[in-house]
């Protein structure tokens, strides 16, 4: 049997589980997983129900708009790989981490291909029969290499973008095409050490614990939806580099992490924050 | 408004979710907060809805009742303080977090008083006007031992019993008249380290974590529903007693955090395991 | 036989733990515990020894001086329990967690008495007949109201403050006096969520984690030397009240920790950061 | 100048720290790090000490073995990648982490190749050009099947072998070639859950925290030293398939973490425990 995953975002009201499960009862579709989350203080009711069964997508999808408050948003999804598209810089540890899952089948998703500002990760990605595009932004403005970017992503038709490590700030042009679909690992716990050098930062402070954010990107740098973050122990003895090494474990557990469970279609983003199911 | 909570177990069935939820509606009741469960693998459904109305109680169970599959348990809670006993030998720290929290209003119980085989924790105890109980087990039979607690149990009323670092063995007679009531907290991270000297034990085996776990208590000792668990990193300087020093800080928060639980019915239990909303 | 500790921090020279362990080696002491750190960036040298045996102290010390560079700084502690004054507002958990401790001998100190700008807490307090000094300071200007407090401080002649969710910022020049004896814990995970209401900026963040920090306060508000951390998970349905009394739990372990720390002698403060062994 | 790591393990004698550091200085070598533990209860001493200058090893150990009780072990190590050799069978997730991070430099050793009875890892493998060897174990004897893995083994000149999920027993002839140098990843949080299908035990048993485990590897399975653990918090909604899913990221980190401190020569094996510095 086919399986579906319904999405439901909108204005809270009396009886809305009950109206929506009533309609799927009533096309005797099987609930196989079901989770709500009401926002009281914004009155905002959001639902993922997981179902099997046989449907026509647009007449259940008409008959909800029907029953639920004009303002939400529906989602249907059958199944269905994401097609993702990763950004890197130089560093390998969180791009290998995600080519090493999806290469395990871990991963429900196809990675069309690999876009850097450096060709240092060609022999990596290559390993994998992925394609490597290598967009130097060297005498570049910012614009004219977003665009030879842009360029690539929508011949490749991108879903999703995953900054793994990807060391450049992105326009707001940018980001508003892709809205809440590019995702990005800032190595420390944030909102503590927002910025440059944040491994440099946390040593200076001193901080006893080191962590890892895996989040949307917005107009604001580091400021996007928490998808997930981490965590890990240090001490007195761990240098800045000492940190950054036990930290890279860190970001590329939360990093991949956050990929899967968009993968899976278990975020929701609510103004500056996520409901995850 | 008043507030109720309604907790169903029951054999899962296509559109149950409908149904209660429908009745919920009809007589409009305000849902706050919905989780549901099904265990595919034994077809099991649990749910935990928590609304604001005017009820009649036993009008909204009898409907319930017809409206579910016949072998479903339904609770029906309004606003109650549990009336709680505490049983502990002659270590403080988890007995005193929980004392301490109660006199700081933290926990939604009566505690009616602490029972001990030792007079060790009466100043303890006393200083919270908290009636305590030394029932001494010398030169008695754990029956006879025992039938003097049960005594006094009756007498308070109690319904829910915490082990509060009680390091005796209790009969399946004593156990089966409080069936999931009683919580235990074990010095180890079950199943590891069953029985005696759990810390002693994981300083033998050389272990870099250590942990503690709260449980319901039935006949096979440790074995009974898991309701919390934690851990703390340790390394190899640490001797058992300062493995066992760290163990108390984890064996306290996660005792009050199960008790808390089951005070604020979250807790089902499913065979040997528990369901946590 | 009588139990020292030797705390020397120093200008970092080839051949230092050789000359101090040769003069306790010649002295016939018995190390028990011996840790060292070499801060090669500012070239600096942290050693705490643990020792058994019969000396004269000011022999001993006047050994070390001569024998290891002149900048240095040496302590020698025999046994002796620290005498401590805690500082509160209204909250209790905090507090009480060490008032449970100590009131279980877990914590080697003297407490010399509670003060705070409320009432509230007295009852808690005079459970454990420890003196409440209740110093409002309504109607009064900060200098005043510190008056006021320092005065209690000198009678008890309190060598460590604790701040256990004292609501107030100390001025430059008290914190002078008890440079570096001073710890207070701030409800989040530093440098995050600096300042006022700390969960409530968690909560409006959207973060998946919170966490508290235990330091020493030093004249820049929330950037003294920290101490210790600790983290939870936490999700969307968390309310930022529901953060605040998860965040309880995280606080008062990391206080109880840190003020342990201290009270055992194992933290060097070295600028502003901590060194612990 | 170049860089040494001293190791020394003894029976504890007072002025240890003092007779080793004493003949590091009159040769004028410079001690970077230096790592002291006195196991008290078996009177045993163990030290790590990273230093940099020019000596004659053989000159060195021998002034070493003169001053130090006769019955300890001194490993004295220059600048050296230690040959590792892989074992797996048909799970990629530990394997592939320990690749991953080979590629990018961050694990200082020589693969020399990989090792399995059956031949599914070889495309994931070979992307890395490192040798994979496929010895069935179909239709051979314990002794037969190891005999060749021996002969390779030896063919390759391996030090240290890691068990990536190889899911075959090693009979104790095999273990004892190379006593201490096997790191295995048992798929549980040890002494829970050993044995086969770890994850389905804890399923079983409810737990709400799984973990991993490396250890060397001895004579009884699921017992030997334990060098590194740790843990993911879980719920009632995990399958022992969601288990095992988050359990991979703890067993893949856990092995690459213990790995790495075995390379980095941190780890004293002492009876059946280990000390890491």
């Amino acid at each position: 049997m086919k399986q579906f995953i319904l999405l439901i975002s909108s204005p809270d009201k009396k009886g809305l589980v009950y109206k929506i499960t009533e309609i799927l009862y009533r096309r005797e579709l099987n609930i196989i997983k079901n989770d709500e989350f009401v926002d009281g203080e914004n009155s905002k009711f959001f639902m993922r129900t997981v179902f099997e069964g046989e449907i026509s997508k647009d007449e259940l999808l008409n008959e909800l708009e029907i029953n639920i408050p004009a303002q939400s948003t529906i989602s249907l999804i059958g199944e269905h790989k994401k097609s993702v598209v990763l950004l890197a810089t130089k560093e390998s540890h969180a791009l290998g981490d995600i080519l090493i899952r999806y290469d395990s089948g871990e991963l429900n998703m196809n990675i069309l291909g690999v876009i850097s500002n450096y060709d240092t990760l060609r022999p990596l990605v290559e390993k994998f029969d992925i394609p490597y595009f290598h967009i130097s932004h060297e005498g570049l403005e910012r614009e004219a290499h977003e665009k030879e970017i842009l360029g690539i992503l929508q011949d490749l038709k991108a879903e999703v973008l995953v900054l793994a490590k990807y060391m450049r700030i992105l326009s707001s042009d940018f980001v508003h095409r892709y809205q809440n679909r590019i995702i990005n690992i800032h190595h420390s716990f944030l909102p503590a050490f927002i910025g440059a050098n944040p491994y440099k930062q946390a040593f200076k402070r001193g901080v006893k614990i080191i962590g890892a954010t895996a989040h949307f990107v917005n107009n604001n740098l580091d400021e996007g939806p928490i998808i997930a973050q981490d965590v890990k122990h240090i001490d007195h003895s761990y240098s800045w580099k000492d940190m950054q090494k036990v930290g890279k474990d860190v970001e590329k557990i939360v990093l991949s992490a956050a990929l899967n469970l968009v993968l899976e279609d278990r975020v929701f983003v609510h103004g500056n924050k996520t409901v995850i199911f």
